[in-house]
Order: C-alpha cells, then sequence, then structure tokens
C-alpha cells in the first residue's frame, strides 16, 4: 500500500502537537521516504483558545476517537496525554481500525503498551513513540532498531528534565527545593501539580518502556520501585559535593538474575561523570550492551522543536512501511519483566547522620555499620550552625543493598542519633 | 518479498566479519523482524589462516563478485575494505543484481557513495553502512532516520580512535607523539602504516559521510580540508592544559552560506568539554539541529563486538523490507557539497611561538595582531628549559579565519620569531 500521500490525524494540540502542526506546515516538502505527510483533521479540549498556529485549515473534531476512526485519517497522531480515558480509547479505535499510531504518551504506554502492542501486531500495523522518551533524543529508536545486533544489559540515566532542572539551581544558586520550585513553577518550567516530575513517576514511565524495548519484555509499570527528589535537602546537595558528587535522579533498567530491576531513586554520581555534568532540563542515558560495550547519549528531553522532531521521525517511519515488534519481541510472547530482590543488588551509599555531640558517637556508628559487614569508604564531620547537633556523613563500600538499609535501621536506633538517617544511593553506571 | 529467512553472503573474515560470523553462530535465534538470517558463503584472502571461528560450513568463494552474483545470496556484506578494487566491484555486482548491501566501508563510501546510492534506489535495494562510522554507536541510523523531522547545521566529533588514543596517552604519560605511536603499533592498536588514522584521513572518510546524511548532498571526500594529529608536540599538549584546553581531532561538517565546510583538524576543546573528556579510542559525536537543539553520543568506535553488532543491526533493517533515500533525498538529485571560503569561518585559534629572549618581542607580536584586528584572549609565557628561544603561547577571540591565517604569517616573518608558529583550532562545538 505504497500512497503518494499519507493524511494525518492529530489529537492533542499542546506543547507537542503545536510543535508538529508548525513543523509540517514549514515543510510542505516532508517527504522521507518518497510520499507526503498532510494533517487533515484535528482535535484538542478547546477549538477557539488562543493559538500562535493556524487550524482554520483542518477539519475539527469535538471527539479524538471520531478522529481516530474517521475514514480520511491514514495514520493518528495521539498527543492528549494521560494512561486512560480519551488517549487510550482513541489509540485502540485507530489500531483496531488497522492504522498506524504515534503517540508521545509515556504514561499511557508505560501501563497499557503491553496489550497495545498486541492490537497492533494483530493488526499489522506500528506502534510508534518516539516523542515519549528524551524529546527529540532517539533513545527508543536506539534500543528498538539499532541495538537489536547485542543484548542490552544496563539501560540507565537522567530522564526528567524538571528533576535535573531543580536539583541544579539549588546546587548552583545554594537554594533550597521549596524555594527552586515556587520559582520553576512561576516560569512554567514545572506543572502547577508537579507530583508526576518531582515524585520521580515521569521518569518511571519512561524507564519502564526503555526497560521493555532493552529487553524484549512486557512494560510492567508496578514492578518499578520509585523514589523522587522532594527528600533532597540542600544540606544533602553541598556535602554531596564536599565528598566529590552530585545529586543527580538516576532511572535506571538493569538486567538481573531472574528479573530486571526497574528503578528511579535520587543517586551521587562522580563530579566529572557524564550524569554529574548534565545540567538544566537536559536529559541523559547510558546504554550498556555486551558487544557493543557503552554509548552515552545526552540531551534536550523536552520542548515543541525537539519532541516534534521526533513525533516527524515516527511520521516517517510509518512511512517506510518498516515493521519491527514494538518491543524487540513479538508482543503475544512478552513476559511482563519480575522485580529483583534488595538483597542481590550491590552498591554504594551515602549515609547522613545529625548526632549529639558527645565522645564516642562516631565509633558507635562506625561498629554498627562493622557488625553489618558494611565497610566505610570515606567520612566527613562538618560544622553546621544550628544544626541541633553534629552532622556527619559518610559513603560505604558495595554491600547488597537489604544490608545497607537494616545497618541505618540499627544506626537510627543508636540513642546519639538525633534524627532519621538519610540514605542515598550512589550511581553504579 | 517476505521471506522466512535470508541468506547472507560475507566477504572479507578480518575483525568485523569475524565477529560477525561469532555473532550469528551465537544467536541463531536473531530474527528482529520475523524472518532469519543465515550466513551461506564466505570469501577472503586465504581460505586456511588461523581463525578462531569456525567457517567449515559455509561456501568458500576465492572471489568476492562471485559471492556476490552467487544466486543463494539474497543479502551480500562488504567487509573487505578500500574504495577501489574487489570491495566496489562486488557492491556493484550486488546492486546491479537488485540485492541488499551492508557495508562496513568508510573509504568506499566516502568516495564512491553517490554513485553507489544511484544504483541502489535505481533496483529499490537498501545500501546500508552503521559499521563505517562509530563503530557499534548508531550515528548513522540516527542521521538518516531520527532526524528528518529537523535541519540539521553542524555534525562535529571525534571520529578516530586511534589518535584519540595516541592524544590521550601523550597527555596522560608525558611522552612523544612517535613514542606512543610505536608503543601503539606494537599492541596492535595502530596500523603499521599510520597514514590513514594519523593523517586525518579515515577521521575524514567519515565526517564526509555524516555530512552527506545530515544535508542530504552527495559525499564529496575531495572537498574535505584534512590535517592529521603527527604535527602535535607533547609542548602544545602541556600548554594548551596550562591554558585549560586539551587538544583532540576534530572532525566537523556545518552548513553555512553557499556551501558545507567538512574538516578535520586539531582543536583544542575546554577542560570540562565533552570533547575533550572523550579519552583512549572512544568516539563522541555532537549533532546540532535547529529543532532538536543539539544532541550528543559517545561510545566505542570500533572493536569486532560493536562493529559486528552494527552489522548485525543493518541486516535487521535490510529484513524489514524498510526504503529510505540512502542520504535524505532521493540520489538522482543529490548535489555534491562545495567547500567554505576561511574568510567565511569564525574562529578563535591558539597560537606557539618560540621568540628571543629580548625586549619589545611581545609587543610586535600583539602589535601584528592589532593591526590584523585579531583580539588576545589570553597570554602565557613558559620558560623552558633548553628550547634554544622563549616559548610564548596565545589565544584569540573569534575571527575570520583567513585573518588569522594572515596575522600568523606577518607573525613568522618578524626578525625575533625563531621557528614557525604553531597555529591550532579552539573547537567549536
Amino acid at each position: 500500500m505504497a500512497k503518494s500521500h499519507w493524511r494525518i490525524g492529530v489529537a492533542g494540540l499542546g506543547t507537542v502537537g503545536g510543535g508538529l502542526v508548525k513543523f509540517l506546515a514549514e515543510r510542505p516538502d516532508f517527504a522521507p521516504a518518497g510520499a507526503r505527510a498532510e494533517i487533515v483533521g484535528v482535535s484538542a479540549r478547546s477549538k477557539d483558545r488562543l493559538r500562535d498556529f493556524d487550524i482554520g485549515g483542518y477539519r475539527w473534531f469535538e471527539d479524538p476517537v471520531a478522529l481516530a476512526a474517521d475514514p480520511d485519517v491514514d495514520v493518528f497522531v495521539e498527543l492528549i496525554g494521560g494512561a486512560e480515558g480519551p488517549a487510550k480509547a482513541a489509540v485502540e479505535t485507530a489500531l483496531k481500525l488497522g492504522k498506524p499510531v504515534i503517540t508521545a504518551n509515556k504514561a499511557l504506554i508505560a501501563t497499557h503498551g503491553a496489550a497495545l502492542a498486541v492490537l497492533a501486531e494483530a493488526h499489522d500495523v506500528p506502534l510508534l513513540f518516539e516523542a515519549a522518551v528524551m524529546g527529540g533524543t532517539p533513545a527508543v529508536k536506539m534500543l528498538r532498531e539499532a541495538m537489536v545486533g547485542d543484548e542490552v544489559d544496563t539501560v540507565a540515566g537522567i530522564l526528567n528534565g524538571t528533576c535535573n532542572y531543580i536539583l541544579t539551581e539549588m546546587e548552583a544558586r545554594s537554594r533550597t527545593f521549596a524555594d527552586v520550585l515556587a520559582e520553576a513553577q512561576r516560569l512554567g518550567y514545572a506543572e502547577a501539580d508537579p507530583t508526576t516530575d518531582i515524585g520521580g513517576f515521569d521518569a518511571a514511565h519512561k524507564i519502564t518502556i526503555l526497560a521493555a524495548l532493552a529487553f524484549g519484555c512486557a512494560p510492567n509499570f508496578a514492578a518499578a520501585e520509585i523514589e523522587g527528589v522532594d527528600q533532597i535537602e540542600l544540606l544533602d546537595i553541598k556535602l554531596a559535593h564536599d565528598l566529590g558528587y552530585r545529586i543527580r535522579l538516576v532511572a535506571s533498567a538493569v538486567r538481573a538474575d531472574g528479573g530486571v530491576s526497574v528503578r528511579v531513586h535520587p543517586a551521587l554520581a562522580p563530579l566529572g561523570h557524564p550524569l554529574a555534568e548534565t545540567r538544566g532540563a537536559l536529559n541523559a542515558l547510558f546504554i550498556e550492551g555486551r558487544r557493543i560495550g557503552r554509548i552515552f547519549i545526552q540531551g534536550p528531553g523536552a520542548g515543541a522543536g525537539p519532541t516534534a522532531a521526533a513525533v516527524a521521525a515516527d511520521i516517517a517511519d510509518v512511512m517506510t512501511l518498516a515493521r519491527r515488534p514494538v518491543f524487540q519481541a513479538a508482543a503475544t510472547t512478552l513476559a511482563p519483566f519480575t522485580g529483583v530482590d534488595a538483597a542481590h543488588r550491590l552498591g554504594k551509599a551515602y549515609i547522613r547522620l545529625l548526632v549529639k555531640d558527645q565522645p564516642g558517637v562516631i565509633a558507635a556508628v562506625s561498629e554498627t555499620l562493622a557488625e553489618a559487614g558494611v565497610s566505610i569508604d570515606s567520612f566527613l564531620q562538618k560544622s553546621v550552625e544550628d544544626a541541633g547537633g553534629v552532622p556527619i556523613v559518610l559513603t560505604t563500600h558495595a554491600s547488597p543493598e537489604s544490608v545497607i538499609l537494616e545497618a541505618v535501621e540499627r544506626i537510627a536506633a543508636l540513642p546519639a542519633v538525633l534524627e532519621r538517617p538519610r540514605m542515598l544511593r550512589i550511581a553504579r553506571v
């Protein structure tokens, strides 16, 4: 079914949708596989909202499902967002009618990707979502296509620009989390309800998708372990820096015995390490394969230009008529990945304590760690005014994570320890 | 023509060919688009050479052209190397018979890519060469497929691992160029005849290919301006470091008024910059697009594992039956890019001089620069024993390159200047 042109329906006219409309208006020559792409219908919450692009030339649909079903639409582009509701209904409608679907909806793919992949493959149509992860930086294509000649073991990086912006600003300007967040909201860099970003859920959606692509398993968002950046204090950022580290929100998927460990948590990356040097709203990713070794990729993770370019690249892929499994292996054969026991995960940790200013405290802390079999790598005692005690901070050598967590509990119970210890992991990539 | 399996002919059984044979032997399940890939015939210079993999199960061909033409071969993989001779003849034979071709041969694509692309598109078969640039790091796929939703303006990076290894070792161990090269040859990291690598020709082949992919023009190796690392002295590496820079061999392709500037030359990258921090045999690349912004990618540029994985990914692409123009636009419409006048290129420079130890010399040098309109950014005079004079080194603010080159000539003619000034460019990405 080689076509001379493809008729596109676009549901959702926010940042990404607007970027796509503008791109195709500016590039009427866009025909990477010989055929042209042309928007024929659009849908959004409000028809009359003020926009800096013209939608007068397209048919208007109140209902995205009707747009997906319209016989004049060959390719359905879903840019509404949300794991449930109209986005899901419209994508399912398009796939069931045998139409290629392109989406930037990470929540939808992370949550329902396995069932949608079965639908797509049953109807022999592509389901593409390059813009869902890292904006215009082609992490999805790299894992789906370029890494098939290898077995990937680890995918890890910085996948949420808002969190990275907040961490960067806290460090650069010595400001608290709440301060920087409020400013980011004022400037439009963070949502009014920032939970999805700062709670780590957005990064978890993205790493769930990358894990499925990397390891050929069904995305299983429920199995992701998620910790956000909202508990990060300026003090930790400063102490980490004194120890030679920078705090980043790291999303990782690691193939381990019997399962896949998919996690999002704050982690310390050594100064000079590419993750530590990824600043502001940038995204970054390591891919480690048995044959290929270690690839690092960094770029803008959001924004109208990059994300629209990613959707346009997906449109080009649709037009080549190529067929790949949505997640490396045939959708009907995909097993959801299962988590990995913390006892099996080796890692180093940063532990910050507030202790009474009295003799023997440090000895008690180090004995507790020694009894658990955790050895100390570095140790720092810092006088901080008005701290209400003496802050001490230490990093450990690699130990099973369960052992470290247990030792932290025992330290918390020491009489000289004044507040709950703060444990942060040290990044492993 | 959906096939249940594809029969592969492999010409050339060196590092890449051996890696591919081993990969397909280890992965009989390799079927990313549903069909399997199976080697049926091989060809190399010597049948009986000692190899750490078994070729007894494949038909042997003395002549790669006969392998390419054999009716049992569906896909021809050319891993012989060289812009002319049997590699070119075999690739042309396969394309004329309507067979997909995969090659790792950068010299062939940089030199004859335009004509080969016409052949491939006339016979409606893919011509793929992911392994030709950056080994397993998918720079080719990124530019050919992921960047089509944007207009790329700049592609620049480190594309030759041997040169980067030599520069890294010179700095880390304070050794001369000749010393490190001799050791690299002993260890097998550098060829017996190292001209292709250290003269910058290998990097120039690669950036010529990336330029064609990025800008949709015919590869034009003859228009590349090439300078290698063989003139780099340990003194320059040390002085550059004192000024806050590291020397790298940078390959760049920049879209400019009326043409494309494709160049390979040593350049200074600031410490902390991703190019400066790319060490050893690693490769790295910046891609800058108008919409996508700036993407950075880094990974191993050579080696059996990465390169064979890149060839395997190309095999997967062949099996999806997708068709793309070989270099962004239809091969019959491609114009070769033309060079850009040095007068139009703005850049900063590093200039090292050896001058007489007498009053007024620095004044004469800075007056010469001022007269040319070049302003000085930093200046360093360093006492070096047995230098036979006083070495001084300076960096300039951005000026047209032609102006800087002219000022260097005038400085060279000053009576107090004892040897030919050494000019190095400062990297612009």
